[in-house]
């Protein structure tokens, strides 16, 4: 059943990944949106302050939003998002970690434009294989509403 | 001259970019990070709300993240970031869009932990060539301060 913005609960939680990052792809994505020393160059980032390599921050966030897509939207009436209210990169993500996410929903409110939609509001949490929060994501979707 | 904290002021403006994304960059980062329909099949674009193919947010976010990193950073004493306070996608990029950035300097801050260290807290906005504003992006870095 296609998850509709009635399907969203406040306290709902939602786990999605894993997703399993190797240097090679922090380097490929960090190259194009990141060039920083620290992100690109494993030497320079044992000099850094991280004491090594570690992936762009928004790498971070792209990895947990392919996981959520994948567990979550494309099975629903995404009608995409309108921004983002916070994100906190809490711990370096460095090579060969395995993120895995948790989502919950925050609030649900109906459009007070379009009564066809509504929002879903989120608080998106990323840990690594050690448990450690590497990510934490308040977000918002627009989702439509199930026909009446 | 590497720029430092002590080198951002508030209300310092900086202009970025431009880059034009094309039809195969948006679909290749959507299959990658965010492969909703309408971000990876113009014929679903089409069909959606918003009549084509358009550019995952964090494609865009990334675009901005290049800009500013060639532009600012790579010529900086930067020490990653903390965090965004707020991202606001607030028109679709599309197919040939071609982006140009603007940070203003909002606040600067010591920090009260580290004496070699302070932030920089920007306000970001990318606009197409049209001149619409695609993102809206509050953000915040970590630099070395100058050693005394």
């Amino acid at each position: 059943m296609v998850r509709h913005w009635e399907d969203f609960h406040v306290g709902d939680v939602i786990e999605v990944g894993p997703v399993t990052v190797s240097e090679e792809e922090i380097v490929e994505f960090a190259l194009r949106f990141d060039p920083q020393p620290f992100h690109v160059d494993a030497e320079a980032g044992r000099r850094s302050p991280f004491g090594g390599l570690i992936a762009s921050g928004w790498h971070t966030t792209a990895l947990f939003m392919g996981m959520f897509v994948r567990a979550v939207l494309l099975d629903s009436a995404s009608l995409g998002s309108p921004g983002v209210d916070e994100i906190r990169w809490t711990a370096p993500v460095r090579p060969g970690d395995t993120l895995t996410g948790r989502s919950t929903v925050t609030d649900v409110q109906p459009s007070s434009k379009d009564p066809r939609r509504g929002t879903v509001f989120t608080t998106n949490e990323v840990f690594n294989q050690d448990g450690v929060l590497v990510l934490r994501l308040r977000a918002r979707g627009f989702f439509a509403r199930r026909a009446l």
